[in-house]
């Protein structure tokens, strides 16, 4: 048995938390990782502490792991807009040879520039794009990973531990024999970045997806008030519908074609709350779906649904309102339109 | 000289007067006109009569000018939700040979089936596709014709009236002669319903041609707080402009690619109201904007951009709301996301 | 023990088969069901035969089940275009009482009409939104129903033999007891129409989601020629991965917030026939997802998402043709410019 | 009278060679400007100079006219990816006191760098966003501008000379007095950048607009082999027209709400190539309308039409093919559905 591979998680919010509680308790015995915690928050290591994580006081405790034969490893997984100063911090106290992961949501043209920089201490770098958000404790996580491919295998137990195995899903027919990589929940993707590059895309299609679903709920709600469907001039027939929308995400989620995650989780969230009677409306997006967004572009490939998701986003924020009062003073001059008082449609804010 | 046409306007609202008024104004000689006016409104009747107009008491006044010598024409102009009872209204009281003109917002597969009605009584109908809104009266109206050849023809001399003349626009390059029936301002596009049809796509485009410099006038505000462009992990410049809209809308109108009626009238409105403090940003949309969308998906054209333009009236007015909330209800439950309560956008409601 | 219901499939194609061989394989014993099948087709209908099915050779046959005491039931499943006539040739053979299932892809305002002239001869209506597709016989069907409550309850042991089962998803957390109709896979959603409704929404949310996956994949597989990122004038910097997609595809499966059963079967696509060199691009679509973009818009909701995936599938096929051509001749006029000769995007055809 | 300016203009490209010839023909006798021409290509240079322009035969002449009286100007006015070595190369043999115009179509976020570099030089800086194509020499250019503001104003008869002035459209009602600098073509819009910042709007709001127009027209075509509008179950009614586009984009073009200058382009492309025959519809674009977009989500501002229309042009050129294949492939999964061999659509490719 080889000695087992030191590893310092750097960063203790939600994610890095439970990073370091998977890769704890589902550890092959064979492959040992040996796990110490630190955080800005003193608090924060101290509650792994209590949980039987080494835990170091200050990023300067991380010398006491170097070593040639055994180098060790840093998980950073901290917000996106502390990643790079947190890994200039970590690399002051490693030796040639250590090896970074970013776990966090980086941008992976970013990666590439921190891995240079890295090189030039002789420190490795790995992006671990990182999906499964607050269920992966249990589920595990989804793993994208770019690097060297040496410095990506020695991680490999760590990877395992983490991802969901073979048994998270039915074996895609045509795949037998010994599962892949894949196929346990984690894919070194390619060089520097390609964790990353995938993990962005991977984002930007949930973006998608989550309209998808959304507007097409929303179409059902429409039928609460009555839809009108316009015959002849003057003349209209009615869609009213009373539909019930925990029901119906329900029953989706056994034989449909829309079965997915987001199915279930839409599905958990009515069951909570039917009428989504806790939520205002207003929705934040992140750099992943942005990212995505423009780098179609530098492509040249068209995205008009992940376009067309993402600035959905910026609407509900309200980012449309001087657009539309644009729009409001051009009819206004054409036509002498003044802006309806009154809701002219049956669900108008 | 022939014997004057007997027209009678139904409906003298702003359209409907003006119609009227223009015809009245800018008849050749030659081909002499006499129009008189109708409208459920005694008040407007009245208005039309000061002005020098042969006033209807109600539509049974219709039947005097019946006269199969020189059959008479009614040029019906009502909202749309009442234009078909209107014309059976009128129809009543017409003979054999006389025309109906719709010269409102009808949708065009209406039409036929008022022609159809209309054709049973010998009764012709024309559609007229009418764009110009409150400028009309001065500029003179684009006019969209549908119906068949000798009816339409009979009516020429007020569609020459009605619209703006060869002398509204420079000729295009690569015309010369006798100016089309086109370079005056009207035309005769195919039978029954064409002249909807035409005009409809007509306002298909309006909306996304308006929607284009809502946006890019969007965009232009946007600098006004400050623009963040993310450069490296944490980074970011800004783009801080205080832009004069109304300056810009101004140097645009003069030279550039994007001068249009649409820009005048932009920039007329910012001249009256830089801020467009006037405005809620709410924004309806009528038939038109709706029937080109169904018509391209009955078709199987992509109609990305009319589309977009139309989606955003309904956003402006709220009618995204239950979407954003099943996409928090889903951000909630995959990441533990709590919904912003403050702005991260500068712009943001 | 009830009497058996005595139900007749009318329409075997692929999915009417296996709706009959499905029902006769899980049909609960203390409910039976007695099943009779008819097609155009004296094939088809051999075929089932052999299967143990009892054939009809013709509709008259229906004739023969009539009994005011069980009253029968036509399950009617064939190509939308001959739904209405076949509906009403079924009806010709049958009693007061007996009920009429619609389990195609029919307009859900076209039930409304179908039924209401059933009810004119005391005969029931049942619309069954079916999803499942050709997985359908060993997953079970996720069933939407629209109809009367009486009607539709007698059906359950049908419908329970159709939809997977409870099992065959993780129950939702916080639904606990004996599982709702929804979660065993079918639902009431309501009368008449309704269950076309819910399925038409989620036929046009699953036109939404398959193009984020689609759009996804189509920007990983950009990297494969090189995307350009410009970086200042005249300079640039690029990214340049050769990714594997049935990996890819394959990782997400496992763990991460995109996985779903579309996913599943684009990893199978992809384990098959990894560069999709058996397919052109050339991509159909149906009713459901135009209807759906065409209510929105009668309902005045934002769909922007589900119409970009819609008239993807219009461009896919080269209906945006004329556009461009406009697109180029403008170009032309205002600018010089020539339309390229040569690609100038690394993935243009 | 003050000293001729003395402004050379590199690069003689069709922009360059009629920015020179329009300052010559167009200046105010008053402000006289002195103008030298350069070119890398010895026969543009040539050409020039045998219409009275004086010729340079390398950069390196640009020193005879350093003159810290009467400072040179320099416009740079060069392809993109040329602009920033051009700039640097001219700037070797300036004298501070001098002005470097880029008039390209620079990216706004480079301009800061140029103008930051040149600044160390004490030379100054100004962009300018420079609209009006192949027309301009006639019609003039519409000028957007950024820089210091002292610096900007001792070019203005440059500007004048080149801008359309005030009489080339009916001045916007409430403008009164004295025309201000936009109504005569030209805008100072604010420091550096903000120019080339209001350029590329311009160029996305043109490409939305060009696509709303494009759309339209594309579906007025549809109409030539008819379009089916489903009724009742496997019923339809088809719209056939034969329209002619050339007349009505002639007809829109006077008195109508979508009249603009790109409509005029249309109407003179159709007289000129009536089925435009000679187009393949295989649209590029530029940067302008990507930097747009991209600036748009680093805003967090909804630009869905902008985006649709520049996406729009990546499908032109086929580059969603790939995305096409991915749900083809799905469909065949799900459904067992077969790409169509024959087109399904009348206007299929």
């Amino acid at each position: 048995m080889s000695a087992a591979l030191q590893l310092t998680v750097v960063g203790l919010g939600r994610m890095g938390a439970n990073i370091a509680r998977r890769i704890n308790s589902h550890i092959d015995p064979s492959t040992p990782v040996s796990i110490s915690v630190y955080d800005v928050s003193p608090d924060a290591v101290a509650t792994m502490a209590k949980e039987g994580f080494t835990p170091l006081s200050s990023l300067a405790d991380l010398k006491q792991y170097n070593n040639a034969a055994n180098p060790q490893i840093v998980w950073v997984m901290v917000p996106a807009e502390v990643t790079a100063q947190t890994i200039k911090a970590v690399a002051e106290h490693l030796e040639a040879g250590a090896t970074i992961i970013d776990g966090g949501n980086t941008f992976y043209r970013d990666d590439i520039a921190n891995a240079d920089w890295l090189k030039t201490l002789g420190i490795n770098f790995v992006d671990v794009g990182t999906s499964g958000g607050v269920y992966g404790l249990d589920r595990g996580f989804s793993l994208m990973i770019g690097g060297d491919k040496p410095v990506v295998e020695r991680l490999n137990p760590i990877f395992v531990a983490l991802a969901p195995g073979v048994a998270a899903a039915e074996r895609t027919p045509g795949k037998d024999g010994a599962p892949s990589q894949a196929e346990n929940g984690f894919y070194h993707c390619g060089p520097v970045g390609a964790g990353h590059y995938v993990k962005m895309i991977h984002n930007g299609i949930e973006y998608g997806a989550m309209a998808a679903y959304a507007e097409g709920l929303n179409l059902l709600d429409a039928t609460r008030n009555g839809i009108k469907h316009p015959t002849a001039v003057g003349g209209h027939t009615e869609t009213n519908y009373d539909l019930n929308m925990a029901e119906i995400s329900e029953v989706w989620r056994r034989g449909s074609v829309v079965a997915s995650w987001l199915l279930d989780l839409t599905a958990t969230a009515y069951t909570e709350d039917p009428a989504l009677a806790g939520y205002t409306g207003s929705v934040s997006d992140s750099g992943e779906g942005r990212w995505t967004v423009q780098t179609a572009i530098d492509a040249g490939t068209p995205a008009n649904v992940l376009s067309a998701s993402l600035m959905g986003r910026f609407t509900s924020r309200g980012n449309d309102l001087y657009a539309n009062k644009v729009l409001s003073a051009m009819r206004k001059k054409f036509g002498g339109h003044v802006e309806a008082k009154n809701n002219q449609d049956p669900k108008k804010k």
